[in-house]
């Protein structure tokens, strides 16, 4: 199953792409989108389009982004929402499931614990990805929301997999 | 000059469509885009999907979207960032200039005032466009868009007219 997590920013838009299969995990790609423009349809569409290009060339299977609230102030609050807006949308136009996950269910799923420092979060997902080069902090971040959808995938696979033995057994 | 008005919403995006010549308004077209699905990304996709629809079949020339700041709660807001994302992004993609306007400017445009009820800017709009059919209150928002857009492109047209006459005669 190849998964992409997007971390949405009105700036930057960080993106990662992994594989995996029963309990394997690899890295294929990672990167930034940057917004380009002065006004704000132009950046958004700048940022759509580079997001668009990413998810036609990496063929994804499924999509994951990350449910932020931004609490420090509504003009950031609406910013974060218009990208997360791209985030959501691009991959939904391929046909692609988009499923989210708070913040701290990220760290979680990557390092064990829900508060973990960013260094943390980065050292966990170089473990988890060896050789893979890192564009950068919402690179990182996208690829540890990609290996916390594909934990939780497969944990659900595993469920499935037990309740229709069980249900088999019966 | 045709003008798209767009009122961005996640559960109902209202858009109204005018023509304007010389100082004469028309209406066009109005209605409302009703997000479906039960994920975001699925209600951000119908409205994207709707709103392509209008403006493809509608073919503005520029586009006028609402500035607002909801300051109620974090998630109101980045639910409304996330609207206006789409309400930016389709005229952006359709290669048309996207203007914003704050909702004191819209209501001062078309009232004459900045702190008009709701009441006062549907009246208005009414008045300006006689026999048009209003599709919802989010509808008649986007035509009082629109609207506002109509009189300062006519203005700033008056103007740089002025300034050419003024230049001419020096």
């Amino acid at each position: 199953m190849r998964v992409i997590g997007v971390d949405p920013g009105l700036r930057r838009t960080g993106w990662g792409v992994i594989e995996t299969s029963g309990s394997r995990v690899r890295h294929v790609a990672n990167g930034v989108c940057e917004s380009r423009g002065t006004d704000l349809a132009t950046r958004l569409l700048s940022l759509f389009e580079q997001l668009t290009e990413v998810v036609e060339a990496q063929a994804p299977e499924m999509a994951a982004v990350e449910h932020t609230f931004v609490n420090k102030d509504a003009a950031g609050t609406l910013k974060l929402g218009q990208a997360r807006a791209v985030a959501l949308l691009v991959p939904a136009r391929a046909g692609l499931a988009v499923a989210e996950y708070a913040p701290n269910a990220v760290k979680k799923a990557v390092v064990g614990v829900g508060h973990a420092a960013k260094a943390q979060v980065e050292h966990m997902v170089r473990l988890q990805l060896p050789g893979a080069k890192l564009a950068g902090p919402d690179a990182t971040d996208a690829l540890a929301i990609a290996l916390c959808h594909a934990f939780h995938a497969r944990a659900g696979g595993k469920l499935e997999a037990a309740l229709a033995a069980a249900g088999a057994s019966r």
